[in-house]
């Protein structure tokens, strides 16, 4: 990859309405019809470091205020489809202990037939971003760019079982891919998460970042590895999106310093790991699209004192 | 606490021989009769970083060999109780991805006539660890000595099952308590780690770390957090005695530092995680008890390579 300047971030995934049963063991909740979907918490969470051109698509029942926030957040919508039909809807309940969850319902709705078409204006992004979607379409999204500095991407189960051969040739076309534990075990085949993404860098990617939730999030690339810790929050209500929100703060960051270097991809991982944080607080978007600055600044530093020798009192 | 030059370090707990199934999926084995217990793998870790004092008690049988293993490594014996009878024997099987184990069978011997006691010349020590035994053994260590610097203690599920009472008494003397995620959830009742460090400590140690196995250590200190990972290990064999090799990296550490510092205490939980990095590689202390210090310096190295932001290559 080029260490050239870098500017523009492009990220195709979907958006969604959720219906979510969660919330701390004390406070179970279920939200109904909420902001959901990889597009829509990588974006919100990349923009409060750069701007962010988004595909995806919607129906005729997306709400105003979901494209107003996006807008507001300085979210590019030339890329987002407005289809006849209803919006993609998720349903699910996470276990009481938010480790695990149970999908309830799926209605692809006009996300069926999604096929991401990119503004020609958008076809040389710097950085792109592949959300979780059929890897079929993650390949048409690759034949209309040109030459991004960074490929990423993230997948899921269904099409690690489904698709697997057309998930192989995203692969192989890939700098970066994001996937859980859990993905990259499957992928790989082998349980050790070290020798997991071995073996999938051996198809394609350079870099595989394993997200791991409150266990935190670790970056292989050749033979290093990087750790960036979670942070123990007293407070964890939705775990939904954390993961996009991760890959959102972590490419936003990118897009923000400009360069690809060690030193900005680790930092990159915090900036991530802060944004995702944020993310599982409250419900849907609800904490991500408030943040300051600042907060996020204090957040990162909090990050840095969990991991660094210098800052605890004595005992 | 106070920060005096701390020097002598003290560990009373158990000495066994372990028959164990496990090794990676690919190369299970059982070990039969080898050496195990908490304060096996306790003195041999803290014994590359200072002189350890052990209380514990062995039965006839017990071979020579592990005695002289303790002696090479500067391991005093004074405390060291020969008894009749047969010594404590432990056997369990671990699950294939080594996350979990199933106790097979436990024949206390002479540990269940244990009644540890510390040689007069050993009643002040500056580092006291209570390894895993009966809260009223601890108890009764505690009132043979005189004021240490830094009492940690070590405990399990049995104990908080079965004798809460005296374990709530142990926590009211003590400065520091090592625990697993299950076993803090489960002396606090709070599922989330942080409320459940945070309801521990109102029971008595100012300090508690959790062990979290392979997602790394968290040290809970008034509002403070400190995050150790663990290192992404490509061999694991044996997740026997790893708290217990943590745990004596981190107080063997302290007792060569000679003091407890914030920064101090911070490397500590880097020098327990790098121990334990060594103890899973091998079953029992095969990989432990032949360490070379660059070994250890180096390991420490990658920890910090896993966390720090300068030393990856540009991708």
């Amino acid at each position: 990859m080029s260490s050239d300047k870098i500017s523009s971030l492009v990220v195709v995934g979907s958006v969604a309405l959720d219906t979510i049963e969660a919330g701390p063991p004390t406070k179970r909740e279920t939200r109904q019809d909420v902001l959901g979907g990889s597009a829509s918490f990588f974006s919100v969470a990349a923009s409060y470091f750069a701007p962010v051109k988004l595909v995806a698509v919607v129906g005729e029942d997306f709400p105003r205020e979901h494209t107003d926030l996006f807008a507001k957040k300085g979210v590019a919508l030339d890329g987002l489809e407005r289809a006849k039909g209803k919006t993609f809807r998720w349903s699910g309940r996470y276990s009481d202990d938010l480790s695990s969850r149970t999908t309830l319902d799926t209605q692809l709705n006009v996300f069926a037939e999604f096929n991401p078409k990119l503004p020609s204006a958008w076809q040389s992004p710097d950085l792109l971003f592949l959300g979780n979607i059929l890897p079929t379409l993650q390949l048409s999204v690759l034949e209309q760019v040109k030459k991004p500095k960074l490929i990423a991407m993230d997948t899921m189960n269904l099409w690690i079982d489904t698709a697997r051969k057309d998930l192989g040739h995203v692969l192989s076309k890939i700098d970066l891919l994001f996937v859980n534990d859990e993905e990259a075990r499957q992928i790989s085949g082998e349980h050790n998460l070290s020798l997991a993404a071995k073996a999938i860098i051996k198809q394609g990617p350079k870099t595989v970042i394993v997200k791991r939730g409150d266990s935190g999030a670790l970056l292989f690339h050749e033979d290093k590895v990087f750790a960036a810790p979670a942070y123990p929050l007293e407070t964890v209500s939705d775990p939904t999106g954390a993961g996009d929100t991760f890959a959102g703060g972590f490419m936003g960051y990118l897009a923000k310093v400009g360069n690809l270097s060690a030193e900005s991809i680790r930092r990159a991982m915090y900036y991530g790991s802060v944004m995702a944080s944020f993310s599982v607080e409250a419900f849907s978007l609800d904490r991500l699209q408030d943040l300051k600055h600042e907060e996020i600044e204090a957040r990162y530093r909090a990050f840095i004192g969990l991991t660094h020798f210098e800052t605890l009192k004595p005992l």
